[in-house]
């Protein structure tokens, strides 16, 4: 009796011992690669070296947990920007008024759209329009819009909030609109969203706010850093823009003259098979890359899989 | 031996028994006054059976988490406001103009004062100049500014945080200002400090914001829920405000009208002997408090204590 229970506690530490090691080289290899759609390589390194260096506690770039904020750019950088989203929401809401649009005029004329169409109703209405859209759309070539989310960037969401990063969505897009899936679609509650406002009045026997038709604040450019100290108080030690618009250049100087660590990244759209081609007329948001020490993320060669199949 | 081992057993638990009752006692003194400085009454008892009705899980009444949000004023609801503290900075850091002022031109002036004194600097600089002001400046009867602190709405904010509310300031005051302190004074991080924001522009030669003399959004009265939504993009379940400027009813109807259960606190200033006796000239804070059924904080009858002493 003895020697058989002997033998049965041996076999259970052996098991547990090999359960033991199994479980540690699962979670070994999910330490090692926290970023699997990411191919090896310089940008790839950049970031796992820049996050392993300020969550190591006791050395000179070690960055506090309440200090580690990212922003991320929405359009072209977390998902596909061709066709713009709430663009072809401006089409779904405003069909008939865009048919009619002469040809000529339908530049000036969206411009006018995209701030009639998103106003003069309340917020609520405006919500449900949204999910409705979000519900029910699909792009020319028949993918939802959540399967327009770049999977090597949600990986990199996921790794910075494990390392005890905060991330915010820093987007030209109308703060309300990117709401209404920022939580399912990136893990991102609606107070981490900053986004272009548009001026409200809210009507008490409505008992909601009603969207006027003007802009508050217009959130491209240099308005920005000017947004992300109003919302946060704080300079991004990670943000991560994308060459198209030239529209973060901004903000990813703001980030990099932050006196803790910081890493910049921006998303380059070269990769005409998989995604698109396209650059600035003046490849100001590259040029402004190499000069400041931004990482440039190239599509075509820094991203294993593109989009998520969700 | 075998029977000593069983006194000894017995012992320990009896030990263990009693710590245990008496870690109870204490665990259960804790529980059933969270709030020590607010006198036994309604007031106490409708924030009690508020929080108590939004925790109980499995109730029609009970709000998950994420969603108990809470705003609260600062001038006049978590610190004093006479003398209002951010127009003691002004003097503070424009001292020879306002002595130079007319005291027929004293209100108006000080009002332009108010934004030509904290503009035209970097937010470095500002941030330095509110720094010093709260490591030095004193009340005339002798306190810091940190003493002008409500001891009973630290209790509160204490409460509603071990309860798993995300508690943010929403002020007239300047955010740059509060900011400097709100960690510190009440334990809220900046990214929850709403308030009064100047215009910037980024200066990256100085790699700092240059503060504009024009205000991009003054916080007050109905600005405060349409702050609250650009912000937060959630409707406080609890709201707190002061009698004095009618600044709060906005922030407190908004607040009111939510669909989940909600509470309005209105801090009444009617203790001339521990603190103040103000009110509003057309009693219109109090008068909408009976209209909506928001619940009237007595400074007088509701505070065992008033200041905290730190």
């Amino acid at each position: 009796m003895h020697d058989f229970k002997k033998h049965l506690t041996i076999s259970g530490l052996f098991a547990a011992a090999l359960l033991l090691s199994l479980s540690c080289m699962v979670r070994h290899a999910d330490l090692s690669d926290p970023l699997p759609s990411w191919n090896e390589g310089a940008t790839k390194k950049a970031i796992i070296d820049f996050v392993t260096a300020v969550t190591t506690e006791g050395t000179p770039s070690w960055v506090a947990p309440e200090d580690r904020v990212a922003t991320f750019d929405n359009d072209g950088t977390l998902w596909a920007e061709k066709p713009l989203v709430q663009g072809m929401f401006v089409r779904h809401i405003a069909g008939e008024q865009v048919d009619n649009i002469a040809p000529e005029e339908l530049e000036h004329e969206m411009l006018k759209l995209f701030v009639t169409a998103q106003s003069g109703m309340t917020l609520s209405e405006y919500h449900r329009a949204v999910a409705d859209f979000f519900a029910n759309a699909t792009t020319p070539s028949g993918k939802t819009m959540s399967q327009l989310r770049y999977r090597p960037q949600l990986e990199l969401l996921d790794y910075l909030r494990d390392n005890g990063f905060t991330i915010y969505i820093c987007s030209g897009g109308t703060v309300d609109f990117i709401r209404v899936i920022s939580e399912e679609y990136y893990g991102v509650p609606s107070e981490r969203v900053i986004g272009t406002e548009f001026e409200y009045t809210f009507d008490y026997s409505l008992n909601d706010f009603v969207r006027s038709p003007r802009i508050h604040s217009f959130n491209d450019k240099a308005q920005k850093p000017v947004s992300i100290q109003y919302h946060i108080g704080k300079r991004p030690i990670l943000a991560c823009g994308n060459v198209g618009g030239a529209g973060d250049i901004d903000m990813l100087r703001f980030s990099r003259g932050n006196a803790y660590p910081s890493l910049q990244l921006i998303v380059n759209h070269d990769d005409a098979e998989r995604e698109f081609f396209y650059g600035e007329e003046n490849n100001e948001s590259l040029n402004r890359a190499a000069e400041h020490g931004w990482c440039v993320v190239s599509i075509k060669n820094d991203w294993k899989e593109v989009f998520t199949d969700e």
